[in-house]
């Protein structure tokens, strides 16, 4: 079978791990910063080598398309080049480079495709620099508000729409992927989670993106000096909140297994050690697949006791997303594939948002994942064995050639 | 009975709220700052309207004294004019207040007294600029290193050092308080709790100090992205943290009622809401007059699993101190005179730490409580009716008077 060339995707992980390298094994990239210009330089180094046409968009998204031998709509892959800060070599850049990798091997071995082939940089994914994640495919395919994106600031007070001229990667609006002028997108992306490591998978068959919402809840005490209030007669946030803590997981507890809820973020004030906690906020972060048990999960929310520890409890939603599920047909390519490569694969749903997400809005699309070791990311630990992502490069190779010949 | 006058008592307390007013109630009069020198400058200005001989020491404590009919040992009272930021116009300064009162009125009485009575000023009590509390009376009775204090540092960067040499209140270290020429000492103090006000006492007759204990609870988890780790492979360090919170609060509600433990500071990391916590810290103050109580808590806490949550569980002691009894003969003086006025009283010991503590190793020592509306202190709303100070000012008095006789 067609095969990437490993060696040469290990060059590229090696030759990309340099932009915003911390010197502790992993890198500082964040979006539009002099490392993540680099990265995208160099990225149109190499694809202009292969003979790919570039053009940018109005968000600073890079389209970089070899030709196909037929006047058809534009086959996309690919990722982001931004990482948080003191990230790690394979959160979003691995799936520009299995991208670059399977046009490379497309190219060079000369394989016949009737649709052009598109390799792409998404801008601004992580978030991490400019608020929020997934900036500019949520921009394309309308979820957000481009005017209000240009103003969002980093902690230099630089705003977007400053980095973006300043760029010089700003194209024009036309340039925009659109259904159009696309007949799909995938996209590969590192696990970021234990499981295909854990239960020794090759290779994740993402069927979609789970649903998830995100609640803040606040615990209304009474301040006190640690030595004079006595107990009975304290209103102790903290211990409200730790009650609520317990309560929300036992009860979460008991629903579907594949749910997942994280209490991430807490804040108690005054926060002294002799002062009685007057005022405590924690969030809960829950997902799942299904929208009945998401549903399950508010109801408990809303069953929280309006009372802890004589304190008052109160919540709100700070966000939701619905449930996107992936093209069936793309997700069994996917499938076909990791077993034709005689790979051990998971179908499953991803956690974390990608911009495939959003692109699955506008055009039949799929998703990848390779493993993560320890489920590590978002930290300079972060990795994926070299012949994994060599695995997956395969994978998604043969899914774009899959889609060609559809 | 010989009582203070109402209104010379209430005029004070206004004259003093001046100095450092927030505009909202209360006050800032850090240790030294202008505001306290004004303070200072004031009382000095009072007390040598009133006949007074005013010495300081080395730590610019003030010492106002008039003089007695016999050549005796000095009685002393008294307080600090420091506050906290944002504080009130009680804690401290009103120790101050009703001693400069009782003075006045046994000055502008001629009430007869055999011993010299010395009205004074603790310098740094709150800590709030200068670390560590109750530093002077500290440093005099040997329970701190004077060098070390004198390196101490506000936020700005100046030393205490610096701060002593400029307040123009820095006198001989042979003005010191010491046993051979004082014989007792007796400090009023808002009760800074809910509990005299909540049992309708006008006077807290001061047993003594409690013990404490404090420890600092650790916890480590792994973190992880909120989407991609199931629930079972989490070690998530706050779950761990807020069972530790119920377990300790569940096994020390079953001691004795008059035990107090707050858990008052928790920092979670990396405090994400879309990361599961890695690592969580959290205090725990105990404190209890009785050593075999404390004794209890320390074993609960030594009887804390080892793990948590699948989060490795540690703890260790930040500091402590033994409960502090102050003498008999004289918290009876203060009984009997409660009594005497006709008010009502309650015996109890005091949760927070004061300087009469330290005082306390040194001579014979008393201490009156009088209600803080709410418990409040520390704080802009903190406030005691002026009948209550004025009550306080009486028992103050007639404590000092009864110690004059003996």
């Amino acid at each position: 079978m067609l095969s990437c060339d490993k060696e040469r995707l290990q060059d590229k992980i090696f030759a990309f791990s340099k932009f915003g390298d911390t010197g502790k094994g992993g890198i500082t990239r964040l979006c539009l910063s002099e490392p993540d210009l680099q990265a995208r330089a160099e990225f149109c180094k190499r694809m202009k080598a292969l003979g790919a046409d570039i053009v940018t968009d109005d968000m600073a998204n890079i389209y970089a398309t070899i030709k196909g031998s037929e006047d058809l709509p534009r086959i996309a892959m690919g990722s982001h080049t931004d990482s948080v800060i003191q990230g790690g070599n394979y959160d979003g850049i691995l799936g520009v480079l299995t991208a670059m990798e399977a046009v490379e091997t497309i190219v060079t071995e000369k394989v016949p495709h009737r649709h052009p082939i598109t390799v792409m940089i998404w801008t601004n994914e992580e978030g991490a620099r400019f608020d929020p994640a997934m900036m500019s495919s949520g921009v394309i395919t309308g979820k957000f508000d481009k005017t209000k994106m240009l103003t969002s600031k980093d902690k230099e007070g630089i705003t977007f729409g400053e980095a973006l001229d300043a760029s010089g990667y700003k194209g024009d609006e036309k340039n925009r992927m659109n259904p159009q002028d696309y007949r799909a997108f995938v996209e590969l992306h590192i696990e970021q989670g234990p499981v295909l490591e854990a239960e020794k998978m090759d290779i994740g068959v993402v069927e979609g993106v789970v649903g998830m919402v995100n609640y803040e809840f606040e615990f209304i005490g009474q301040a006190g000096h640690a030595g004079s209030v006595p107990q009975k007669m304290r209103q102790d946030a903290l211990l409200a909140a730790s009650e609520a803590i317990q309560y929300l997981h036992s009860k979460l507890d008991k629903l579907d297994g594949k749910l997942v809820y994280t209490t991430g973020r807490i804040n108690c004030s005054p926060n002294v050690h002799t002062i009685i906690p007057a005022h405590v906020k924690f969030t809960l972060d829950s997902r799942h697949q299904d929208p009945e048990v998401i549903k399950q999960v508010v109801q408990i929310i809303e069953n929280i006791p309006r009372e802890l520890a004589k304190c008052k409890v109160s919540y709100k939603q700070l966000w939701s997303r619905n449930t996107v599920a992936f093209n069936r047909k793309m997700v069994d390519f996917v499938e076909k594939n990791a077993k034709e490569y005689g790979l051990s694969y998971k179908r499953m749903y991803s956690g974390p948002g990608h911009d495939a997400q959003y692109v699955s809005d506008m055009m039949p699309t799929s998703f990848i994942f390779v493993p993560s070791i320890g489920g590590h990311s978002h930290c300079e630990i972060e990795k994926t064995p070299f012949d994994a992502c060599w695995k997956g490069a395969n994978v998604l190779l043969q899914t774009i050639l899959d889609i060609d010949k559809e």
